[in-house]
């Protein structure tokens, strides 16, 4: 089954909403996306490996990791983790190295459904307008990819 | 010398963003925002004091503290240090924990002024304009109280 995200991001707008359900319950997504030997699994474009420099998933943690290309290339993320209520709600800081002063923060918010399923529901708000907009196009679809990955890693394959 | 906050807010907006001249350089005033032993000086409106629970003020580090009123009753908050670079930016997440579920992510840029004075630019972002616009008014004004009694520790008063 092909789960399609939601995506709502208004003009004029600094947020970008979304929504993707999984067949697997909450706490196995919620549990990929907080343990560091998971994440890596599906976090990335296809090519790169996840380089985990510190990852202390609980509330008042931190996060930090270098998505690395096969020719040595790599970006480098970090973020605070201002909330880890499992299975709930994932509340992080988000920011590209390469782009200083230009966090954003994102609520997600993980429920159950019928059928051993759930949904996320995330909400990533940015300083601006613009940087809103500048995270919509290729970062954004590298979300669903890495969803995709996810749907695999779940199903066991 | 009175030193009046210049405070941005538009309609239907989810910003609050501000600026706050002080008569004294950066590196002073971002001690007083980011050392657990000043921060209480100034921090909280009249007639209470701040029990500090949690305050490592890094990048990664997080916070947490009660604002208590003489008769005992307290208002928790909380949030993470996304980046700490002194003397220049300080980029944090707020939750009153009487709100669970709505955090803020306020940066704050110091900037040295001549004379050995200095000017903060703040800018808040709340998950929704709902939110924003809870904020505004006494928790506003509390910012102005706090920045009036740092003016007066600044001064050796």
């Amino acid at each position: 089954m092909t789960t399609k995200r939601t995506v709502v991001a208004s003009p004029a707008s600094q947020t970008i909403g979304w929504t993707r359900e999984f067949e697997a319950p909450a706490p196995r997504v919620f549990e990929a996306h907080t343990d560091p030997d998971i994440l890596p699994l599906w976090t990335g474009p296809a090519g790169t490996t996840l380089e985990m420099r510190e990852f202390d998933a609980r509330t008042g943690g931190c996060w930090s990791y270098i998505v690395r290309a096969g020719n040595g290339e790599g970006w480098a993320f970090h973020g605070s983790f201002h909330e880890v209520t499992a299975p709930r709600r994932l509340v992080q800081t988000f920011e590209y190295e390469g782009e200083p002063g230009h966090p954003n923060i994102e609520v997600i918010e993980f429920e159950d459904l019928p059928g051993s399923r759930c949904r996320l529901s995330g909400l990533s708000v940015f300083l601006s307008v613009e940087d809103r907009d500048a995270m919509l196009g290729d970062m954004d679809k590298g979300m669903d990819e890495n969803f995709e990955r996810l749907d695999g890693l779940l199903a066991g394959r």
